[in-house]
């Protein structure tokens, strides 16, 4: 029997579980609960219990595996396997996750941020389809990235290359960002930023509008109500989803010209919204890219969704196809 | 005797050549001129001529080299080893470099453009001090780049990875760039880009300048001439220098965002304007770059000058150090 993976995508409400193939194969999938309170002490216990017990269900053995990769929220060093700052785990203090992993299992065990786990899927069974050079932008309350180039993950120095969201992309008149600087891509490319233009342009905007008029009555409007007026040709919700688009059509040809990657995926909860958006950044990615470049590298939607962080964590243990 | 590495940078007027030890020291360096007549037939020929001279006098032989590395400008096709479109070379048709060097030899053969060899040399033995991750940005008559991570060249699907140049940085009244695009770092952040922002800002300025009197009157300004005035607190001139800094700020947050390198090199004739030019671009720098990078990717300016070509050059040859 081929030897196998195990797949961990940890959060804040569920933990994803999946034995694999060394191929990238889900062989079997299932999932828990998170348990956040008491600082989140129980969230690693919890997972290799359940994993020992799906073990011990298939009558599997260690030897049977070679190794487990997680992806988790937070800043994660993935050298020391080690987790902090991760909010919605209630985990602000280090959690050595590598240690209790190696201990309980006697396996190899391979951690990185979400993000960067999910672009790792994406890039080998999703829409990166196998390509060796491919970048993701995960489009959801704020935005994140990863970046792969040689089928590798770019960590940097400080591991925190692909912050894809916090380039500087209004120099002028930027909102605020929860980093400390104005005008990061996450604050107008985000499920909360493209609230945050609308509000902006709803002052500017003179014709009618459901969603301004929403907007003018001070009632909430979700990213999804503006997508949804968008498509239903409500012009004040075109030129705002227009406006959404353009920064990230910058953003993406910035990616493409400074890597020239065979694939820029775009993902997360906002990415819903499909190829109407993807019509719309890709003709401002068209418009910003170089020329030599923007017929090369291709803008796709993300094609596993809430798979890519199972997928993209079994990919960060080496096998013998490596 | 331990093996070597040769390393060709080839240039519009001349071609720089060395020997160098596998740890990249330059033991024999010499250069002859580049003849671009007739297409630059004789180009090729004349190097491999000079190499073969250099081999016979120091009685060497095949067997005492690892391979041959060499810097081109034009597109660069670094599989096929082929050049194409490198006008100052009068190369306008395919030139298949890699075949004639692996014929007249039997070495391996490696190539790359010129501004990716010049990042590499940096990168190896200059302001990169060997680091694995680092970008550079080459400041002459247009703006070049070239994006090393984990110690190897991005060169992406089409090879066209590092055209930091073509970021377009003014996305409102963009100059035209050659690229077809406008608003291009290139335009803005280069020799003749510097030229162009002091066009644009003499008809907004009120006050004394020599510059601005200068351009006013018709007469030519070079960048050399901006950077001095500026330094001799020319008010002029430092607003155009402080707009130029703050184009390349925006630029190289960008790659810091995104590759979280731990050196951006700025080389290239313009960065003679040395630490005056280096301190305004962090400052910007700084400004834009996401808190938890600026602190870690640092920028610096190129050390080895026109010696980067020769070292990259001979850094793209694989020896036993690899």
């Amino acid at each position: 029997m081929s030897k196998k993976v195990i797949g961990i995508d940890l959060g804040g409400t569920s933990v994803k579980l999946a034995i694999l193939s060394a191929q990238g194969e889900i062989q079997k999938q299932w999932s828990i609960e998170t348990n956040i309170l008491n600082d989140g002490v129980a969230i690693v216990p919890d997972i290799i219990e359940s994993i020992q017990e799906q073990i011990d269900l298939l009558n599997l053995s260690k030897e049977d595996f070679y190794g487990i990769g997680m992806g988790s929220p937070g800043k994660v060093d993935a050298q020391a396997k080690t987790v902090i700052g991760a909010y919605n785990l209630n985990w602000s203090s280090l959690q050595e996750v590598g240690k209790a992993f190696e201990q309980a299992f006697g396996l190899p065990f391979y951690i990185d941020n979400d993000a960067n786990v999910a672009a790792l899927g994406e890039q080998w069974k999703g829409a990166g389809n196998g390509q060796p050079d491919v970048v993701m932008f995960t489009l959801g309350t704020g935005v994140g990235g990863g970046i792969v180039v040689d089928h590798q993950l770019v960590r940097g120095l400080a591991g925190t290359a692909g912050e894809v969201g916090h380039m500087v992309v209004d120099y002028d008149h930027g909102f605020d960002c929860t980093c400390g600087n104005k005008g990061c891509l996450e604050t107008v490319a985000s499920a909360t930023g493209i609230v945050k233009l609308a509000r902006k342009y709803s002052n500017e905007f003179a014709g009618d509008s459901t969603i301004k008029a929403r907007i003018d009555r001070g009632d909430q409007v979700t990213a999804k109500d503006i997508f949804d007026a968008a498509k239903d040709s409500d012009k004040f919700s075109e030129h705002v989803v227009d406006q959404f688009a353009r920064y990230l059509g910058i953003a993406t040809s910035h990616i493409a010209n400074i890597l020239n990657p065979s694939i820029i995926v775009i993902g997360g909860g906002v990415s819903a919204a499909g190829n109407y958006l993807l019509d719309k950044i890709d003709s401002y990615y068209r418009q910003y890219c170089f020329p030599q470049v923007r017929d090369v590298t291709k803008l796709k939607l993300a094609t596993i969704g809430n798979d890519a962080g199972i997928i993209g964590a079994a990919r960060l243990v080496p096998t013998d196809l490596d």
